[in-house]
């Protein structure tokens, strides 16, 4: 973590890349508001004008943070699909391995979640909604392979995709680390339901 | 809409529900940031000092909304759900008055769904939560009829509930009432997939 600058042991963290860790480890534990940029720069042992240098605001920081975490988000859950074969068992690694990532931190999470709804600037937010989309298309192109291989039925990729997703996001909202079943637990039975729901055997019909 | 007191052509509307009538659309148009107390007094046509005798403060009126807009929400799924026979038809007919309650005011349900983050005081809160567990209650009833009847499988009715009151929650996410699908279509395909993955005929093995 010591910088290479040369000659300022009390420079530790003035890589951008340090100083978002820092400050992604700070607003998962106090928050948004609860975070100043100066608890950052105390943190990272730099002065504030040299946080300032990376970035000119503590939203900028934030917002960095949301995209940085979405693209991490968006290559686990590429590697973890790569070995997998049938389309069921695709969804079924898309989404456990979101509920796993989620775990790990789930006030990343809720930031990426919450980012499309606080205004950011066009260029951050273009960033975070592209990777975004392509998480979700991930997704859908699972979805849509096993309706291609017969495997499900015709439902709407889309429709299904939000099905999985909202209830994925909505786990913000109400689970416990603490609680009974792990976030994992939670999205194995909601997998369940769902994709018995989507099998080509089910029937859509009443 | 003209208040009973004696002598005051400009008092239109001092009594608590008139207020709060006001109040929600008010906060529904604009947002709870871009509505002031002299807004809503302003619209009702009493004076601030009148107001903040219902009222001690914005949040107080904001927070009542949500209880009374929770309250209409189990009056109407309730109504709704008399005349229904099978448990396939009353989780149906839940999920889909829900979504459309939602249609009708998406602000005013983002305002009780978010309203579990806000800081409020107690009892307040107590009155809000315990009208959504009520709500959610309903839901799981009907689920847990269709498991006793073999009408659906053995699913855990707090999960499966969880999973579709997230769908529904989610909506004010992503949904727009300019879009292709209305929210009760949106609600029709979901439900199309949960109620076949819950069905006694379907499986929830792989």
């Amino acid at each position: 973590m010591v910088s290479s600058k040369a000659g300022s042991s009390a420079q530790v963290a003035d890589r951008p890349s340090q100083l978002l860790e820092i400050a992604s480890r700070l607003f998962a534990l106090h928050g948004y508001a609860g975070t100043s940029l100066r608890d950052i720069a105390q943190k990272a042992k730099i002065t504030k004008a040299a946080l300032y240098y990376h970035f000119p605001n503590k939203e900028a920081l934030y917002q960095q943070i949301v995209v940085d975490n979405l693209q991490a988000l968006i290559d686990r859950v590429s590697a973890a699909l790569q070995p997998a074969g049938t389309a069921t068992e695709k969804v079924r690694i898309f989404m456990l391995t979101s509920a796993d990532i989620y775990s790990e931190s789930p006030h990343a999470w809720m930031a990426g979640s919450n980012a499309f709804w606080s205004s950011m600037g066009p260029e951050i937010r273009a960033a975070a909604i592209g990777r975004r989309d392509i998480y979700e298309k991930l997704l859908r192109n699972c979805i849509a392979e096993g309706i291609a291989s017969g495997e499900f039925r015709k439902v709407d990729p889309a429709i299904a995709g939000r099905l999985l997703l909202s209830a994925m996001n909505q786990l913000t909202r109400w689970h416990s680390p603490k609680g009974l079943l792990t976030a994992h637990e939670v999205m194995e039975q909601y997998l369940d339901i769902v994709l018995a729901g989507m099998r080509a055997d089910s029937s859509g019909k009443r």
